[in-house]
C-alpha cells in the first residue's frame, strides 16, 4: 500500500510573515491560489494578529475574503486570541491555529504570558470554534530547542501538546523553531509524545537552519508521522539567526516524498513555478535546492 | 555503545577540483592541515591527473609533498591511471583511488572508455599498490542516477562495485554525483549490494543538488553504512546543474551525527572555523546552513 503524507502548505502566513518585505494582497491571494492549484490540502492564509506587531500580516481578512477557494482544501488561519477569531470567523476561516509553546521564555517573550496562561487565552477560541464547527490546531514552538533557554527536553513538550489536544486541537504541530534538532532527537521526541498522543494527531513543523529539516522529516516518518509543515521556496528566514534558512523548502519535500514512493498529491512542477515565481516577486533567491537545480 | 561514523573529507581534492578558481598550493596545503587538525582521519589530498583536463588539480605533487601529516589520518589521491599512480607513490601517497562508473555514458565522457576498459585500467594500478603496501579506494559515480542516461538501477551498480572490490579495494565509494536520489533509493541501493558485498567496504559520497544528501546518509547507516565522504563547506558546486549544490558540507554532517549521539572524532567549532576560512580565499559563501547559522 501506498503511504500517503499529509502537508500543509506554511509558506503564505508563517513563511511571509517572517520575510522582511510586506507583499500587497493581490499577490498574497495569488500565491494562495497557485499553492492549492498545485495540490497542496492545506495552505496557510493568514493571521488575525495586531498589525502592529506583524505589519506582514496586515490585512488576513482581505485575502481570506478574496480567495477563490479550492474543494477539499482548508485555508488555516493564526487566532492568537478570541478577537483575532472572531476576526478568522467573519473572513469564513474554516480552520483556525494557536500558537502555544515548550519553552517558559519563549512564551513570554513570544505571547508575553506563561505557558499555563496562554491554555486559558486558548480555551475561549477553542469553545467558540467548537460550537462554530471550526477545527483548531495547535502549534507548539521550541519543540527541540529554544532561542533563550537552549535544550528543550521532550518531557517539556509532553505536557503542552497534551494539554492543547485535551483542549480540542484536532493536530498539534510540532515546531522545531530554532531548527536545531536532528535526526535522533526527533525520533525520541515523537516516540515520547506517542505514549500519551495519537499519532496521527501529531504533525512535524521543521525549520532547516543546521540542514536537519528533511532528516528530521525522514526520522518523523519512520516513527509513524504523516503530516508535516513545509514553505514554498523555503519562504520565512530564521528571526534567531540572521540570514540563515527558516522553513524547509515544500519542493525539496514533495521532491524526496514522490521519488521516494510516497504521495503527496503535491505537482512538483506546479509547485517549483510557483517557488520561482514568488521569489521573483520578493527579489530573493529560491530557498529550495529542487527548485535551484532544476531550473539551473 | 556509541556508534562511530568514520568520515572522508573530500573538500581539498573533489570539493576544489569543481570550483572555478584553482587556489595556490601553500592554501591547499593549509587547508589539508586544518582538516586534519579538526579531527578528520581521512583528507583527499589531491589528483594524479593531467593538468590539461583538470588545472585545479596541478602541483597536487607539490601540495602532498608540502602537507605535514598528522599520526593515524590518511590522504588518499585520486589517481586514473598507472601514470598518476607512480606520481602519487613519488609524492608518499599512502592510498590511492580509482574513479569508475556505474553508467556507460558517464564513464565514456568521463574517463574516455567502457566501464569493462576502465577495469582493466585499474588492475595495473591495484597490483602496483599491492606490491607497494598502498590502499585503493574505489569510486562508483552515478549510483543513483546518470546526468546523461537518468536512471540508474541498483543492479548496475552492483556489478561494478562487486568488481573493485574483487581486483582489490578496500572501500568502494558510492557516488550519488547528480545528487537526484532520495532515502528509499539509498537504501534499496545499500540493501542489494550488502547481499554480496561486507556493508564495512561501503562508503556513502552524496551530494546535495536536490537538498537530499544528509537524509540519504541517515538511510544508509539505518541499513549499516559506517563512511561517509563529505566536503568542508560544501566545496564544489554540481558540474551538471550550474549554481546548484555540490557535495555534503562536511559541518552538517557532523553536527547532525555528532548531536544525534554518533561519533565522528571531529571538532566542530575547528571544522566552521576552516570552513568560513576557505570560503573567504575563494571568494564565496559557506556551503554550510550550520555555518552559516552558526556564523550568522
Amino acid at each position: 500500500m501506498t503511504q500517503t503524507i499529509s502537508l500543509v502548505e506554511v509558506g503564505p502566513r508563517d513563511g511571509l510573515q517572517n520575510e522582511k518585505q510586506t507583499i500587497d494582497v493581490a499577490t498574497k491571494v495569488a500565491l494562495i491560489e497557485r499553492l492549492a492549484d498545485a495540490g497542496m490540502k492545506s495552505v496557510e492564509g493568514g493571521a488575525f494578529v495586531s498589525p502592529k506587531w506583524v505589519p506582514q500580516m496586515a490585512a488576513s481578512d482581505e485575502v481570506m475574503q478574496k480567495i477563490k477557494r479550492a474543494p477539499g482544501v482548508s485555508y488555516p488561519v493564526l487566532t492568537p486570541n478570541r478577537q483575532g477569531y472572531e476576526g478568522a470567523r467573519a473572513a469564513k476561516a474554516d480552520t483556525v491555529a494557536v500558537f502555544g509553546a515548550a519553552s517558559e521564555s519563549f512564551s513570554q517573550k513570544n505571547i508575553n504570558c506563561s505557558i499555563e496562561e496562554s491554555f486559558e487565552r486558548f480555551k475561549p477560541i477553542i469553545e467558540a470554534a467548537k460550537a462554530d464547527g471550526v477545527r483548531v490546531r495547535g502549534y507548539v514552538s521550541c519543540v527541540l530547542g529554544c532561542p533563550y533557554e537552549g535544550a528543550i527536553s521532550p518531557s517539556q513538550v509532553l505536557p503542552v501538546a497534551r494539554t492543547l489536544y485535551d483542549l480540542g486541537c484536532y493536530e498539534i504541530s510540532l515546531g522545531d523553531t530554532i531548527g536545531a534538532g536532528t535526526p535522533k532527537e526527533t525520533k525520541a521526541l515523537i516516540k515520547l509524545l506517542a505514549q500519551e498522543l495519537p499519532i496521527s494527531a501529531l504533525a512535524g513543523h521543521f525549520h532547516d537552519t543546521y540542514g536537519q529539516a528533511l532528516s528530521n522529516i525522514w526520522a518523523a516518518i519512520d516513527e509513524g508521522v504523516t503530516t508535516f509543515d513545509c514553505s514554498v521556496s523555503g519562504l520565512g528566514g530564521c528571526p534567531y539567526a540572521k540570514g540563515a534558512s527558516g522553513n524547509v523548502a515544500s519542493e525539496d519535500v514533495v521532491y524526496s516524498l514522490e521519488r521516494s514512493g510516497l504521495k503527496t498529491g503535491v505537482n512538483l512542477d506546479k509547485l517549483i513555478e510557483t517557488s520561482l515565481w514568488i521569489s521573483e516577486q520578493l527579489g530573493r533567491k529560491p530557498g529550495s535546492k529542487v527548485t535551484l537545480a532544476r531550473s539551473a
